[in-house]
């Protein structure tokens, strides 16, 4: 190649590497999308032969499908002139002008890209449902299991096991939202824009889109080609999901840490000499995973700025090595999570006993004297602190404050089942019944509309990607599309 | 206070001043919205007492509308306890009691940062109308503009003014309803969470949401307090308008420098010495916000990151001022920008002239020796190749070759209009009129299309911003919501 | 004022503000440098007139010392032709055209700015400094605490807090030597460089650059207002203080919330209703500035990133803000942690307790028996295996292996005195004895050196503070140089 | 293996994968370094059994050089394991329990990847050192080749080609020097610091750290296996170069899209059809891995942060991919800018055309009016403005202005030689002769000066890598050492 070294080694051979091994399938779908829209031009429709080179060509496209693209021969810059060698070697070049009629690597490239971000953006979904399911399953066995969250790192309130789970839930409910939109952005065909400035032939550019399973051409030609904002959403969504799950495997890998979530075997690993080590790796490394996520991201925020809006290398060939390396990392994450929420249980025996060393229930105890015994709010806090530190003075928990002390202590009497009750962490929580509260109806209902909403989101998946398995299939078996 | 001076000096007294300065308004009716929904309690409506007291308190809180939150006191860490002492002074501890009424620090923070939130998307709304008004008014007055489009840094090929405009707006469209999909995230009311797990008086949260004018309570109360999710929506949407529009920056800065685009003489900044120097500052500082914006969001990502679901100052209190420092970056960059393009203008002379001078049409006229003349795609190419050398070396552009020079060089014998034609940078353009390409009337029917959906989008903000503005006006001004 | 509104109130009124309030002294301090040089020229030296003009001009400069900038008026557009406005008005131009001669804004903002930065610099290192007496005292006070490192988020090997003060003491060490160096790379003056290519005037650039405290002037003009990297420097010198400061914070932060590290009373933040609480909000505040520190200086990196090298404006007055803000944050953080660790006491007895239950010294308990009982060391390893299992069926910590069970299992013969060394976490410590160990003695010299590291780094610091102080002193104090 | 699917896929076979790939000689090199270690113990000096089996296992670590590690068994976590398995396999667990004393997977692993670390970062110094050189060879082609210096993307000044480029090379030197303090704290060697504690073995790890080519051991075991601070350095000082180089490269790119700056042809692509397009793809590709380079380095920085000090896989095994990347994609960028650096050149023509075209002397002529003429400050600005308000209307550039219009504008009378001198660009420069400045004589100082110091670092440079050079050559050839 006349090409320097350097330029060589570190642009051309790299990147055809790349298309080699992650983009092969999208150049060829791209290409034949291409040659069939030009088999509809009227200079190909009105002349047999033209009609029949193309034929030729689409059954050459074919012919590549399940093969690999060879090693890079020192002419050939990148994966496109190597396809047209390909094909001219079969058909000559006379053949072959077809494919370049009205194409250009601009449109061409992009088109592939958005073909493999929509890919990813699939698989992402799939993940992120995945792991609703889960969370949901985990959800629905906990619904009165007690556990108690806590504030400034300190013990904080009594809630279950599943309203907490459907707060997690609601963040990956609202970053499944985040990602089925990018999809929409991303479902626009790029094909037909060619350089920047459309092309003098009257392609049909509708048809090409829905050869590949878009629902419309981009809707100018040099946006089609310029953008990048597609890739943005999907650096932004990933660090979206990323940064909220960094918060979920903080506090599994706590509770993993403390016993009161026991991993599956498969996922902690253990040391030779001490069998009671249960080191919750799974849950560490996909920690790292959702770190690195954040940070490779700003790859592409980077690549896009300061540079003109008709620069096509910055977020072309020269992003999507970071943008697929984003997406695998956040597979990585996502799997690992998941299959700690699936193969995992919490300890209702830990919890339980965790929050009965607890003085959570305060709150609640002064609320009951409000309500129930003419206490004043000002009074009842008052009196409700000194016997929080009776109880410290005794060494136990606020739990076990006896009827007596309370009265000794200035206060009312309450009885004992009163008192109980007061201090107990699930009736605390079977009080909350607001709406949106911890209480066992409150969070089975909640469950239940969370569950609802996730079958709508599963439905809609299965729509858009059978709707694309099908556009592809007729795309990629010739003679498909017309029976 | 008892607090050190370490702990006052870093975060209890700026936390102070920012609220006082910042967040007072939304402080006000967040409490208003509570202690309205208070007095629907049973012990108040039960009780003509309760229901005065609480009546007093509404008063008390409209008549701290207007004043501004005095001086910090010693004793009094934060914002919450000020306007309890101001409320408890004239009204004493006991009425004051209603307010604190299964109200938490965490649910009213919450809300108050949402309600700021929410202020910040509409401003940000307004200003992406603002500006895809002025590049749509720029467009219209450019659809047959002819620019010369550069790709790798050079000469590309010839589209107009407007088709470039357009593709710039289909950025500002899609980044307009990413902001407006972050603002559906951001309609939905914390208030009645308290600490995390709600309270146990009944608590009509969907009146509290509605008097405040959100669309509903947010669905969990653990996710009421814990997410940071629209925090992250509003920082990636401000990312993405600012990575989009320093692309945009980029090209008007360099059209500035080159005199093919003049900025009105407010935007930019002389040299009392050379009369001729016109620096586009106004552009060069809206780059520096952009770059700034991109940046800033960053402490968001990073507050957030790791640490666990129920702490609450990463992204309460102490993320505050990053939010707002973000938002007015990128609202000063866009204010610059759209004073660039509302008051500037595009020099039709300097471009077409620009134009003539570039070789940009070569492929039209290989398209029209195949397409008019017989000549095939591959003898096409060489000869245009053939024809671009000869101009070089005569010192002339492509434009300028005459029809003897191409039969010279083995080609075709073109009548002059037809050589003209095929390679004037306005017929190149005529000539794209597939769907989205730059041909007048294509780009004029794109321009349409876009004035509507913008109109939409006007509408629809309309429409939000009003019933906002009602929903305040009624709990800011007492008695105005019966009538 | 001719410019636009959406120029003056996003840049030139917020500009202005910023000057006057934060860099006003390094302003007059730069312009007073300039004109003392300016009055070595032969063109003053030559001229008795000439010399008296400069000699008013030094005066006014002086007398403008301690007052504050005019607010901005309307044909100003920012505070050098504030000050301008201000000598002339007093002085008369021609006076004051000597205040221009080779001077260029370039060089007289880069001065600014590079002044303020090093004043950020020594503030940190300062801060580094205290910072480091904190942690090494606290040290000293616990050479033979016992803790128990945690690896995988399980109890790992016992270790001293001393040991592990010692290991946050290199980080500190190692960040300190990056802001030092970091000074190095302020330490040169662009002062006479003029707007880019230095000035026809035969300006002393030595003299200025030492009239100012700097070491040298920057060897060339270009690199004097062009280079930004002594901004990245700072910035990303504090990221690494951050960086490291998020993990020492998140132990510190663990250890407050489970009683083994006791905050003082002004650190912490309470419940009025539970005594007990002990938020360690000082901790929680210290990290979320960590957080922002990390955020908020790619800012910075945004900002220098694919522009001119001649651009000016990105990290010249857009950019101060962020150098501010971070640093600010930093020094924040920086004092809370400092008070965090100066008033906080480690518990030895929790922590000692703690140790005691777990079985972190199965790994000595196996050397042992390899060292002094002739055991294989596959023997040893699955006999110790054993003992754990046995020891956790029975509901205790290998602590309270008997020398019977060991026996019983296969094992040789130890004494009871033995045993119970080879199990004890102070022994496991007190055997680590290697260079860099834990065992006491072997912590304490590690501190001895650590300190006398410190110390040289204090009288580092104080030389070049206090040779920093003379220049600036003399440079304010008309007449002082000559002394 | 034992462990789950989504455990294996994700975590232990990439890891196994990429250690096979990347660092199993310095996996090897670490383990050999240790044995050699253990080799000086007591316990093995004392007995001639434990001696041979050490000789046995050094030999069986020697004759795994050169060999692959085999594909990732089943019941193999890592490769440590695995290594551990082909001595066994050899040797019998006996001898290879010489390699497990005072041995942990921790320090073992950290002082693979500080190897890793240090390889790189030396790559990198290597590279800094060839840009510098190919820096100051076109430097020292171009001292008096005028180039106008823009601001504000206008034409600013005029300075040299030579003084433009020994700014590049202020810069470059000062990253040079970040690297090489980074390879300072790169210097210290982990191993003997087992887990965390060090070993009870008396391993001199003064000598295994000599044994790896280090200064010295780290002193503090725990700092030994936790620090994360080297890999900072490595990605700062890396972010630091690509920030940089992205504004010489935005130059360059420019300079090559005019025509100043003329690639060589193995750096630019062309077009079939248009011969004279020259893009200058290998400058566009530098800025994209710039660009990455700035974002792949926040991984590190977010894996980091929140995480306790003692937690080792976050900045471990699963950030050593993202150093490795990074790196690459900053070598590439480098070696794509010094290839163009190399193998391009300044056209004097061109810019000397360029530079009579502007109106950029127009402070000189002022200046010159001052200093010989007798006019006033103020009255010469107001003159040289009316003359290129005068050449403008002419339609001329300054450099065209006579020395009658100058009268007529009310000027003094300059000879024809006095006029033409002060508005040529070159005496412009060949007047700034100040400290720094551009003027022929000055720069050719300044590039001495830059010559002397970059061979120092070469020294340097040499000295370093020929140490390392020859420790890890006797370490790897058995017997070598003794010699």
């Amino acid at each position: 190649m006349r090409f320097s070294a350097a330029y060589v080694d570190n642009v051309l051979a790299p990147d055809y590497r790349f298309t080699a091994k992650h983009l092969y399938t999208e150049l060829l779908d791209s290409m034949t999308a291409h040659v069939k829209t030009v088999g509809r031009l009227p200079a190909v429709t009105d002349d047999p032969e033209a009609g029949a080179a193309v034929e030729r060509l689409l059954g050459a496209l074919a012919d590549l499908r399940g093969t690999e693209l060879p090693p890079q021969e020192d002419d050939i810059p990148d994966a496109y002139f190597a396809v047209n060698r390909l094909l001219e070697d079969k058909l000559g070049a006379e053949d072959v002008s077809w494919l370049r009629t009205g194409l250009s690597r601009n449109d061409l490239d992009m088109t592939v890209y958005k073909l493999a971000a929509r890919r990813r953006n699939l698989e992402l979904q799939q993940s992120l449902l995945d792991l609703r399911s889960a969370v949901q399953q985990q959800a629905g066995r906990h619904t009165d299991t007690v556990l108690i969250a806590e504030t400034h790192h300190q013990p904080g309130q009594p809630t279950s096991v599943a309203h907490y789970l459907l707060g997690i839930d609601g963040l990956l409910a609202r970053d499944l939202a985040r990602v089925r939109a990018a999809y929409g952005r991303l479902d626009s065909c790029p094909l037909g824009a060619a350089a920047l400035a459309g092309s003098s032939h009257p392609l049909d550019r509708h048809y090409t889109a829905a050869l590949l399973g878009f629902s419309e051409p981009v809707a100018n030609t040099l946006d089609a080609v310029s953008a990048s904002d597609w890739q943005t959403d999907a650096v932004q969504s990933a660090a979206s999901v990323a940064l909220n799950m960094s918060r979920f495997t903080h506090d599994l890998l706590r509770w993993a840490s403390d016993g009161s979530y026991r991993l599956g075997d498969g996922l902690v690993q253990g040391s030779s000499i001490m069998p009671q080590k249960r080191n919750p790796v799974s849950l560490e490394h996909a920690r790292t995973r959702f770190s690195r996520v954040l940070g490779s991201g700003q790859q592409v925020m980077f690549s896009g700025h300061n540079i003109p809006y008709t620069d096509l290398n910055d977020f072309g060939p020269d992003i999507q090595g970071a943008l697929r390396q984003q997406h695998s990392q956040l597979q990585a994450g996502l799997e690992l999570l998941t299959a700690c929420v699936e193969d995992g249980e919490f300890d209702r025996g830990v919890l339980q006993d965790a929050a009965s060393r607890t003085d959570t229930t305060a709150t609640e105890l002064a609320d009951e004297l409000v309500r129930s015994h003419g206490v004043s709010f000002q009074e009842a806090h008052a009196l409700v602190a000194a016997a929080v530190a009776h109880c410290r003075s005794r060494g136990v928990a606020l739990p076990e404050l006896n009827a007596e002390d309370l009265v000794a202590l200035g206060g009312p009497t309450l009885t004992e089942a009163q008192l109980r009750e007061a201090l107990d962490p699930a009736s605390f929580i079977a009080r909350r019944k607001g709406y949106g509260g911890p209480a066992p109806e409150v969070v089975v209902a909640q469950l239940n509309s969370a569950q609802t909403e996730l079958n709508a989101r599963k439905e809609d998946f299965s729509h858009i990607s059978s709707t694309l398995t099908r556009a592809l299939h007729a795309l990629r078996v010739p003679g498909k599309e017309e029976k």
